[in-house]
Parts: C-alpha cells; structure tokens; sequence
C-alpha cells in the first residue's frame, strides 16, 4: 500500500490534544469514535455507520473532521473508501486517553439520538 | 457552606462525556484546566489566569463553558469568586480520563498562545 491510497491526515508526532478533544467534543463524532473502535476498517456510508437520519454530507463532514484531528485513517481504494481508528498513533502520543475515553463514553444508541 | 455559595453547576451524575471533551477542545479552556489542576481555588481575573491578553468577557465565557460542562466549580464569597478543579467527581464519572488529559496536555506557553 503506498501513501497514495490515504486520504491526507496529520503525523503522528502532530496530532494535537486540543484539536482530538475537539473532534470528539461532538454526539455524532462520539458516535463514529464507537463505531471504529473494535478495530476494523469501515465503510463510510451513513447507512453502515447507524446515522441514516443524516445527509451525506453531514456524515462526510464529521468524519473529515476526525480525519484531519488525527483520530482515523482513511484509505481509498478504487471508488470505495475505508475508515480506521489510528489507535496505535493516539496511544502513542497520549497514552490512556483512548482507553479512558471509550470505558466511559456513552451508549451508542444515546449518541445517535443525541445527534439526530 | 451552603449550596446557595456556588455557581450553578451538574450534577456528578449528570456530567456529560462528550460536553466535557467539547468544554476541553478549545486552547484557552485547555489553559483553564491546567492551571487548576493543581487542585487549589483560583480567583477568575484573566491576570491571575495568566490570560491577561484576553478580554475579561471572553475569559467569563470560557470559564462559565467548564463550570456548566462539570469542569469546574465556582464559589461565590462576596464579590470574590474562586474557581476550583471537580477532580473528584471527573474521576468518579469518567475513571483515568482527567489523568490521561493532564499527562498529555501541552505546555501552557503553547496553549497560550494559541488561544492568543
């Protein structure tokens, strides 16, 4: 796989706290954080992500938003585009914060309706 | 002390996780925490906060963000008012987060002047 194939995002050495908390400082945000923890790469259509009751736009904008914070990856392939948590890269500059984050954050379903 | 000498402020059950990362996601309230994480009562002048190339009004604002997120408290003597860290409760709500913050956190040079 070559650098080609990442949408751009942030080194790790760059990714900044403020700009994390910011990111996840969102109930839909908060929501995809959940989504992508188990590790996997996902596809970005609302429809996979549970938030079909946003435009794609909106979707698009908010994992954009995570993307340029440094919280996931995104790697095109082709037409189709998949989206990961960089937990190695965020456990690496900040060190439990992912694992307090996501031992505490709420239900996904809350979040989705908290975001509708 | 009766209730009546603080700020508004939630409940410890009723902090938010993602309110939280919002209050936190912006470099002048990332500031704020910071200097109160020391665990002591901070009186709200931006000159105390080491804010003073703020407007007083801006530095309310931030500072009224943290207390209604659960951030902070504030207790009301007279005309004084002193800014306290909710640790405890922080901890207790979301367990290892504010440690994981704190470690991580920049330098309050940097964040000022980012925020600046």
């Amino acid at each position: 796989m070559t650098d080609d194939e990442r949408l751009p995002q942030p080194p790790t050495a760059d990714i900044d706290l403020v700009t994390v908390l910011h990111a996840l400082g969102d109930p839909v945000r908060m929501r995809l954080l959940l989504s992508y923890a188990d590790g996997a790469e996902h596809s970005c259509g609302p429809r996979d992500l549970g938030l079909d009751h946003l435009h794609k736009s909106t979707v698009s904008h908010h994992m954009r938003v995570l993307r340029e914070a440094g919280v996931t990856s995104t790697r095109v392939a082709g037409r189709n585009r998949f989206v990961s948590l960089r937990r190695t890269d965020l456990d690496a500059r900040f060190p439990g914060l992912l694992d307090a984050l996501l031992a505490s954050a709420p239900r996904p379903a809350a979040v989705a309706a908290a975001g509708a």
